[in-house]
C-alpha cells in the first residue's frame, strides 16, 4: 500500500477502506507518512469530504493510535460530556455533579482554555487546593468511591489526533466538519465512557456558526459514537451569546454552585438540565422526560451540590470557598460599564466579550500564558434585556488596570441595540439520538 | 504575509495576487516555508484551479528562482522547442537543425528519458563522441559559430519548480493543468530564447489523454509565453499512437537522419515540418505558407541535413555514423513479432510500447538505471494498417535474450485488431498562437 495512491484516491472522491485510513494513521503516527502527504490527504478530505463509514473508521484508528482509559473497573454506567466550546460555558462543573448524584459514573477528563473560551479544568485550579493531576489508580478509585472525578488530559490519548491537529491548524484543513468529528470523537473513545452526551454549541461565540453546520457535525458525530458501541447523543445549543452571566475562572465556579443550589434560574440552568437529562435517560434507558424530573429533583433536594462537594474536597479543593463562594479570591479592580443610551440589546457578539475576559487576564492567547483565576466579567444585560442611559451592562474584574480599557472597549463593541425588542433565538435547537 | 493565508484564500476559491505567489516561491525555494504547507496550497490549486494571472505569475516567480541562461550575445533570434513527452519522439533531432539552416539560433537544453517516453540527450549521446555537457561559455560560443547546440539541462535552472515538481509527484498534485503548464514554462523561461514553440501530445502515449486536455493546457503555455514576453505558439499532435517506426535511442538517430534527408515521407515527418514551420513563421515573422515552404526546401536542398552533421561535429560526435547510418552500433538480436492473425490494427497504446522498448533496456525506470542505446523496436505495421497472418508486425531489438519475452508479450498487447479499417485521427489537432 503506498500512501501516494490513498491521496490520490480521495482526491479523486472516492472513499478510503478500512485498511487505507489504518495505514495511514498507523504510518503518519509512527513517522514513517511524512507531513507533506498528510496535509495534501487533509485538504483532498477538505474538499471531497468523507463518508460516515470513513469518518467512524478514521476515528477509531486515531483513538487506537495511542493509550486507552480502561473504565473496566468501576461498577455502573460510565458517561462523558463534551462541549465544542464557548463564553461562560462552566456546564460541566454542574452537569457532571448532578448525574452523579442520580448514579452515573462520571471519569472525566477535561482541557484548559485557550482562545475565546475557557476551560473546565482551569476552573476547578481556581478553587484553592484542588488537584486536577491524579494517578491512573488515584482517578479510577476516586470514580469507585464517589462516582466522579474530573481530571486534566493525561496519558498519551489519540497521538495521531494529536499530531494530525496541530498540522491541520498550520495548513487551513481544521475547517472540516468530518475532520472536526473525528478529532473530538478520538478522544472521547480513548477516555473510555460508554455514554456520551456532546453539547454542539452554534452561533457567533461557537466553531459552527449556523445551527445547520452544528447540526451536520453532531450527526457525524453521533454517528460515530454509535458505530463505535457507545451510546451517544448531541444537543445543538445556542452560543450566539455567552452561558450565563458570570465569565472567567472563580466567577464561573461562583454561577455554577448557585446553580447547583437551585438559587438561579437562567439559560445556563436549562442546557445543564437538558444535557444531564439527556445523560441520565442514556445511561439508565429511561424516557427523557423522567430523566429531567430526576436532575430537577437532584437539584432542589441539595444531592447534586452535596456531590460537587465530595469532588472537590476528593481531590483536594478548600470545600469552604464552595460553602460560601464569597470567600473565593476577588480581582482588586471591579469597574461597571455604564450605558450611555436607552435601548435593547438586540445582539451580543459571543466571541469578542471572550476575548474581552480574555484581555482582562482569564485566559490565554497562547497555551504558555498564565491565568489570572479572578479576572473576568459579569454581564448585568443579555441579548434581549432593556438598559437605561446610565445602567450598569457589565462589571470587569481584574487585577492590571492597564486592562480595563481596551476590555471595556471590546465589550461595547460586542454589543448591538436597537429600539424594539430583538426576536429570541431557542437555547436548544435540536437534540439528536 | 503568512503562507497559512495563502493557502486558505486558494482553498476558498480566491485568486493569489503577484505578492503572495512571490512570497511562497521564495519561502519555499529558500525553506522557510515547509514541505506540508505547500502540498497544502498544491492539493487547493488541484481542486480550484489558477487564473492565467496567476499562472504566468507562478511560472515567472519560478523562472526567477535561479539561474537565467543570458543568451543577448548571440545575433539573430533565439528559439526553443519542447515537446510534452511521447513515444517515438525524435521531433527535436530534425526540426533544431530545419530551423537553425534556415538562421534560426537555437540554443537548447534537452532532457533524458524517463518511463515509457525517451529524451533528445539520450538520443544524441547514443551517437559515438557525442557531448552534451558543455560549459555555459562553449555553448553559447557554439551557438555564434554554428548556429545550434543541443546539451542537457545544467545550472541552477528554476530550482523552485524542481523542488515543487518533486513534492506534486509524492502528494498526487501533478495532473493540475495549471501547476504543468507552469512547470513547463519556467524552465523555458529561464532557458531564454526569445520564441518558444510547444508540441502538446495528447493520446495513449502522452499525459494529457484529449485534445480537449491538451489544449487547455497549450493555451495556458501560450498565455503564460506571451505575458512573460515571448513570441510563443503551441501545436497539438497526436501521441495515440507512436511517431514515426523507430523507438530506441540509435534506432531514432537513423530515422531522424532519413527525415532529414529527404528519404521518409511519414508522420514523423509531418509533424516536425509543422514544428519547425511554426518557428520559422514566428521568429522571421512571416506567413506559415511560407516558413513552411522553406522549411521543405531546407529538408530537400541537403541544408538541413548539413547543419545536423555540422552540429554533431561541433559536439565531437563521430560524423562518419550520421552520412552512413548502417555503421551505427546494433543490437546483438533482432526478433520479429509475427502476426497470427489476419486484419487491420484499429488502436496500439504508445505507453505499452514505450514502455516494451523500456523493457528491452532503451529507457529508464529509474532515473538511476542505465540504457542500452542499440535496444529498442521497430514498427513495421501502425494503426490502420492490414496485417496477413504471418506477417512481421514489428522487430525488437536488445542485447539481453530474456528480455524478448516479456517485451513481444507488451507489444502485443498494446494491439487492437479488427476487419475493418479504423477510422484515422488527424495528427495535428490545432495550432495555438
Amino acid at each position: 500500500m503506498r500512501m501516494y495512491d490513498i491521496i490520490r484516491k480521495k482526491r479523486d472522491g472516492y472513499a478510503l477502506d478500512k485498511n487505507e485510513i489504518d495505514f495511514f494513521i498507523k504510518g503518519y503516527t509512527d513517522g514513517s507518512i511524512p507531513d507533506y502527504q498528510a496535509s495534501a490527504l487533509m485538504m483532498a478530505i477538505y474538499f471531497n469530504g468523507m463518508t460516515d463509514e470513513e469518518t467512524a473508521n478514521l476515528t477509531i484508528a486515531m483513538a487506537d493510535s495511542g493509550d486507552k482509559i480502561d473504565l473496566s473497573e468501576i461498577d455502573g454506567v460510565t458517561v462523558d460530556k463534551h462541549s465544542t466550546g464557548g463564553v461562560g460555558d462552566k456546564t460541566t462543573l454542574i452537569v457532571a455533579p448532578v448525574v452523579a448524584s442520580l448514579g452515573c459514573k462520571v471519569a472525566k477528563m477535561s482541557g484548559r482554555g485557550l482562545g475565546h473560551t475557557g476551560g473546565t479544568v482551569d476552573k476547578l485550579e481556581s478553587v484553592n487546593g484542588f488537584r486536577v493531576e491524579l494517578t491512573p489508580d488515584e482517578f479510577i478509585s476516586q470514580v469507585k468511591s464517589t462516582g466522579i472525578c474530573v481530571v486534566g488530559q493525561s496519558g498519551n490519548l489519540a497521538p495521531a489526533d494529536k499530531k494530525l491537529y496541530a498540522l491541520r491548524d498550520v495548513t487551513a484543513t481544521v475547517n472540516s466538519i468530518p475532520l472536526i468529528a473525528s478529532s473530538i470523537m478520538s478522544k472521547k473513545l480513548a477516555a473510555g465512557s460508554e455514554c456520551i452526551v456532546l453539547d454542539v454549541k452554534t452561533g457567533s461565540g461557537a466553531f459552527m456558526k449556523s445551527p445547520e453546520e452544528a447540526t451536520e457535525l453532531a450527526e457525524k458525530m453521533v454517528d460515530i459514537g454509535k458505530k463505535a458501541g457507545r451510546k451517544t447523543a448531541a444537543l445543538i445549543t445556542d452560543m450566539d451569546i455567552p452561558l450565563g452571566t458570570h465569565i472567567g475562572n472563580t466567577l464561573e465556579v461562583q454561577e455554577a454552585v448557585s446553580v447547583l443550589r437551585g438559587e438561579t434560574d437562567n439559560d445556563l440552568k436549562e442546557v445543564c438540565i437538558a444535557l444531564a437529562a439527556n445523560i441520565v435517560s442514556l445511561a439508565k434507558n429511561i424516557p427523557f422526560e423522567k430523566a429531567e424530573k430526576a436532575v430537577n429533583t437532584a437539584i432542589s433536594d441539595g444531592s447534586a451540590f452535596s456531590k460537587f462537594r465530595e469532588l472537590v474536597m476528593a481531590q483536594g479543593g478548600d470545600v469552604s470557598l464552595i460553602d460560601d463562594t464569597s470567600k473565593l479570591p476577588k480581582a482588586e479592580i471591579a469597574y461597571n460599564i455604564i450605558s450611555d443610551k436607552n435601548g435593547y440589546i438586540s445582539h451580543m457578539n459571543a466571541e469578542i466579550i471572550g476575548s474581552a475576559s480574555v484581555v482582562l487576564g482569564a485566559g490565554r492567547e497562547k497555551k504558555d500564558d498564565t491565568i489570572d483565576y479572578t479576572a473576568g466579567i459579569i454581564l448585568n444585560k443579555k441579548t434581549g434585556d432593556y438598559v437605561s442611559e446610565g445602567g450598569i451592562i457589565a462589571t470587569l474584574y481584574t487585577n492590571d488596570k492597564a486592562r480595563l480599557s481596551p476590555a471595556g472597549t471590546m465589550l461595547l463593541s460586542a454589543l448591538d441595540f436597537s429600539d424594539i425588542p430583538p426576536r429570541k433565538s431557542p437555547l436548544i435547537y435540536k437534540t439528536i439520538n
